[in-house]
């Protein structure tokens, strides 16, 4: 490995996701992390591996850092967060709303290409590998069909929707791919497959001493567009076993690309993630992305950039010659 | 999709992995084939797509031909083949004798880069995607341990050691994953595997009348470096049998990498195929790759590459647009 100078990393947001960036780049000796922006008082965050630092010194920060690791959530924070870190930095985000990524992507391109900056978005487990093993399993197979599982992980948006109940005190959902469905598509009978025949919903949940539980769980198991599609079973806990045995944030799945190269011959692609902590592998994932982004930065582009244009090498830390020697 | 023209396509080669690729390139709307070289006679090949021609005469295919993939053996064929294919043509090459890969690589390269072509080599399944999930998991996971496990697959070496056995008329040899141990790593244990505890074999083997069977099945399950490490099985079969269910060429397996991203916290990430037809996989593989070729060359890129140095979105015939908007 030819020695480089650290990438310098800094990080915007310190919440869970935040927090795992932190513990990645630590774990990466070929980088270091510079400062953690927070629109919180600075002061009252205990940051482990770099000083916390108010976001509006963001910009004092432009020379000290290669790229910042964007870290906010994207219902509120991305949208506008990525556009405005990309006129300092090069950056590096989770963006997940599938709907907005076409018009999110164009904002960043105009603000990197302007700015000379490369921003790479969207990256993470899903979308990020989970979107790269669809494409590949589909350029490699073109005549097939793709599945996408998710779990058995915890969804937040479920879990949300179901402390908004009126007597709810606390409440998590895990999503659970349907086995007996996974099985079939891995032995590649290409089944058309329901929402409900994909996966399943647990629910445990904490209710107000006194609460009708029975109501409850009939709002739950019927509310729509969350879990009137599927079938759901709803688990009364107490809050001590809420938090001894619900408090982790596992999650993964599975992408899966089933094919015929001839008449007759199926072949078979997957790719699965299980995950003691989603934030963890996330945040993970930006880090490697990170590297990448300073990698595109030497190579002389600018412009946004997704998962699917940056060449595998450049997540790595180990030199062009001794991947091909080791890894090939 | 923008319109393009075709991505015209040459095969070097009419074995197996050429028969393949002459199917995955008619498989794919965007590529037209346009020749099959060959060292055999021509007239005696019976080709589906394109004509056959003789070796010698590829050179006036040169202003004809986008890209060159080439259909020969690692063993004996492509330390030449490529090098000499690089001179003429853009080209991809599966080459997958591991030791000998930085030396096959700097000799294309010196080619490649001289007649202002690309070559991309060792493309296909091991070298190839095997390869690329080792770098993306190790690249995310630095704290871990990477595993590969092979088959449930035929090997045509191992089978070819039983063949040259005194009184054996046919063999094939599968290689099996021992099941335990896979599922020891996919559960985060991170065990130290022996190579008996990784993979078993198994022999199915047809032998002359009134061979010494005894004697058979003691020289296969002792024989060094193929069958002495593991623990194999040898089943004598009819030559029928042999013919009616050991005829086809499956293969496939798994590359896990499995780490921590902090104290406890594991996270398993796993790569697997199930394949009815290895050549024929393997040969939608070189075709994605060839596809990948030709946009490198629109990119203005020269010189050898591999798996690791190729945006993803070069393997398939979407627009970036498109793929943005629906496989992130």
């Amino acid at each position: 490995m030819s020695k480089r100078s650290p990438i310098r990393i800094a990080i915007n947001g310190y919440g869970n996701l935040g927090r795992a960036v932190e513990k990645a780049v630590h774990n990466s000796p070929d980088m270091e992390l510079v400062a953690i922006f927070t629109r919180r008082d600075p002061a009252t965050l205990a940051t482990q591996h770099a000083p916390a630092v108010a976001i509006d010194e963001a910009k004092n920060y432009v020379d000290l850092v290669d790229v910042c690791v964007l870290c906010g959530g994207s219902a509120t924070d991305l949208g506008t967060q990525t556009p405005d870190f990309t006129k300092l930095f090069h950056t590096v985000d989770s963006f997940d709303t599938h709907a907005k990524i076409p018009a999110h992507f164009a904002a960043v391109d105009a603000v990197a290409r302007e700015n000379s900056h490369v921003a790479v978005i969207s990256s993470g487990w899903d979308p990020g590998l989970f979107s790269l093993n669809r494409l590949i399993g589909e350029s490699i197979l073109p005549r097939g069909e793709t599945y996408t599982f998710w779990g058995r992980g915890v969804s937040q948006g479920h879990s949300d929707a179901i402390r908004r109940i009126d007597g709810v005190v606390g409440a998590v959902q895990y999503t659970v791919p349907v086995e007996e469905a996974k099985q079939r598509v891995l032995a590649g009978e290409a089944p058309e497959l329901s929402t409900r025949e994909k996966h399943r919903r647990e629910c445990f949940v904490v209710v107000e001493e006194n609460a009708d539980q029975e109501s409850i769980r009939d709002q739950i198991v019927n509310m729509e567009n969350y879990f009137s599609d599927y079938d759901t079973t709803v688990t009364f806990i107490s809050a001590e076993e809420l938090s001894n045995n619900h408090a982790g944030m596992p999650h993964g799945g599975s992408v899966i690309r089933t094919g015929q190269t001839s008449e007759g011959v199926t072949q078979v692609y997957s790719f699965d993630l299980a995950l003691d902590s989603n934030p963890e592998f996330t945040g993970a994932v930006l880090t490697a992305t990170a590297r990448a982004v300073s990698r595109m930065v030497a190579a002389g582009q600018t412009g946004a950039y997704t998962v699917f244009d940056i060449p595998p090498a450049y997540y790595s830390p180990v030199s062009a010659e001794e991947l091909r020697a080791q890894l090939l």
